[in-house]
């Protein structure tokens, strides 16, 4: 396959990207990369406007206040959010899934419904928090099987939590009709949006789902920054989460009492630069478009899928519709041989289990090989990859 | 008073704070600015080293994954831990309390010994974990009072949580005889050293302490990350705080098994950047090194607290070796009135409660005004101040 014949659209951001020049990078569903204007908004936070935020009685400190509330506000809009207030800064998405599994009152309620693509971090806080999991079973191509959740879901259920798209498969919920088939038992819906996100338009208002979570870092942000979508009158009923400064409103060693919600669970001096850094990230998200990073995302995925689907050895896992993911195995060969094999080659894809390892059992792989595109993926990613399979067949040949 | 009278030893690290220029920043004990050599370890980490950590089979991830444990290495080396798995990243100091607060098992004990000059994010966390607290009294010149303390200790005491340096009072603790004190009764020490870890040596094994909690953006680090030391027999016996990716062994829907501390502490995509950051600054602080910043901090104070001393309407609180840290009051002069005035001439100082409501009601006023220090402030800045307090004094007589 050559350039000219490729159907992807050129987005034109590779050069934005310093990270990785002369690099096929194919992990973003692991962590993107991070545009120039992104690292900038950092650098100048630290070397030039530095401040803590919410206490300072000097300008410097109410303006870095202002800019990590205006943060707080683009989150709010990226994810069609009815007020800034519905956004709780968080380390990531799988601290704000944590947060919500610990904090939501349980009503009475004593399960929740997963399903059987769920990455750990939207497994295990639920175990943690002490609720029986029911799983809702794939279709055959790897979406979750909503027929079935219709089928499950239990006025037990008081959430079902969901993978807005598969980090493994990459397949896309039908959202809206997720939170219907929820509310039908009068369970709430979480999202994890750490793929979906950076990858797809999301509307949490059109959608109508409960919580959203999404994750900093693989929305070209900075590292240790995610947020929590929640509706306001759920983060109004739901207490603190951990206790510390600013999220206070009067303390006594006899009695404390609390701010309201996003205050109320963010403890301690907030992630400052992460927020900053988040904001610059979404701006530059906004500036590309979503629809033109899904556009040619999916066009990625059509082309690599194309060429897998033509070798007999490869099998290729999930739905062709997938967002930006594409899953493989080779006969023969370990997924983790096919990435080190790769990486001498200057291509770098994941292999294991994606923190997904119920979704392994489930077909009956240990681990797979895995592709992931992002605004800054082309097509000379997937001729690298190709040549690479390639050389990873004559060496096990 | 004028520089060549000063008895302030000159660090000479000054001109390596970008952000500082033409400014007199003395909020260092909300948070501190940062060296150039932290400011482009950030940026190169996302400009040219970017990769997830512990799961790519790719070398940029393994180089990252160790840069990443470089870092934990330095920080237990920093608090002279006995090995890096006994530092858990957590998002700050207050989330390091917070963990130990929900995740330590009670032995039967339901109490915890804190002080009047606690910080909030050292008395909260207990009170949501559902401790009952004993407060220590603080002597007259605002020290925890060690001799009440051991007194008050008792086997109904689970921890005995201090503040190594005070937020407010720059007091410094005895922390060796607080660990004897707590261990006299089988209670544990956990140390708050947010203040402390950045303006004195810290050896916890020389202590004989059991947690220390440490923040990173008060350390000349980024925001977002901080750290928590604790014994490893301890930190084996906590069950998981969150759950999610990299922590855990196994994961079904039925049962997951987890990874020893310090993994089982960190689930989800850690703050890779911050803790990269983290390592620049503590290298840094170690070049200039704490003995040196000690030292200068201190003739600082002395300076400053000779100054203010002399000024009829002022009151001082604190004692007179306060470790970087001088707060007071104005007579007829609300402190934010203070910092207002101080602010338009160039002079950042905090004023208000400083987390720490209840020290406030101990001390007999709403707030205090609080100048701190760090490595890079010099008389220049209390020259300053005190010019600001001239002004203050013009405008409200």
């Amino acid at each position: 396959m050559n350039r000219e014949t490729s159907l992807v659209p050129s987005l034109s951001v590779r050069g934005e990207f310093p990270a990785i020049a002369g690099w096929h990078y194919l992990d973003s569903a692991a962590t993107a990369q991070k545009p120039q204007a992104m690292i900038d908004a950092v650098t100048a936070a630290y070397a030039r406007d530095y401040a803590t935020v919410h206490r300072g009685v000097y300008e410097r400190s109410a303006v870095m206040t202002q800019s990590f509330e205006d943060a707080r506000g683009a989150i709010a809009r990226f994810l069609g959010a009815g007020s800034p207030n519905e956004i709780v800064f968080t380390r990531g998405a799988t601290e704000a899934i944590n947060l919500v599994a610990q904090s939501l009152p349980r009503v009475g309620r004593d399960r929740v419904l997963v399903s059987a693509l769920e990455h750990h971090s939207n497994i295990v806080p639920w175990q943690l928090a002490g609720y029986t999991l029911d799983v809702v079973p794939l279709t055959d191509d790897g979406r979750i099987d909503l027929d079935a959740a219709e089928s499950m879901v239990s006025e037990r259920h008081r959430v079902v939590a969901l993978a807005h798209v598969s980090n493994v498969l990459g397949s896309i919920l039908d959202a809206t009709r997720a939170a219907d088939m929820a509310h039908s038992k009068g369970a709430l819906l979480l999202l994890d949006g750490c793929q979906a996100a950076p990858r797809i338009p999301v509307d949490v208002s059109a959608i109508g789902c409960d919580f959203y979570a999404v994750s900093g870092h693989k929305l070209y942000g900075p590292t240790g920054i995610g947020a929590l979508w929640g509706r306001t009158a759920l983060l109004e009923a739901m207490p603190p989460y951990q206790g510390g400064g600013a999220m206070i409103d009067r303390v006594t060693f006899e009695r404390t009492t609390f701010l309201p919600p996003p205050s109320r669970f963010e403890a301690g001096t907030p992630h400052i630069v992460g927020a900053v850094g988040l904001h610059a990230a979404i701006d530059w998200i906004g500036k590309v478009g979503l629809d033109a990073i899904h556009a040619h995302e999916a066009a990625l995925v059509a082309e690599c899928r194309s060429a897998l689907r033509g070798m007999n050895d490869i099998q290729l896992f999930g739905p062709a519709d997938s967002a930006g993911i594409v899953s493989f195995a080779m006969r023969g060969v370990h997924p983790h041989d096919i990435g080190t094999i790769l990486d001498d080659e200057g291509i770098a894809i994941r292999a294991g289990h994606h923190c997904a390892q119920p979704l392994m059992d489930r077909l009956g792989v240990p681990a797979t090989a895995r592709a992931s595109f992002a605004a800054f993926s082309d097509s000379s990613d997937i001729e690298a990859l190709l040549r690479g399979l390639d050389k990873v067949r004559r060496i096990f040949s």
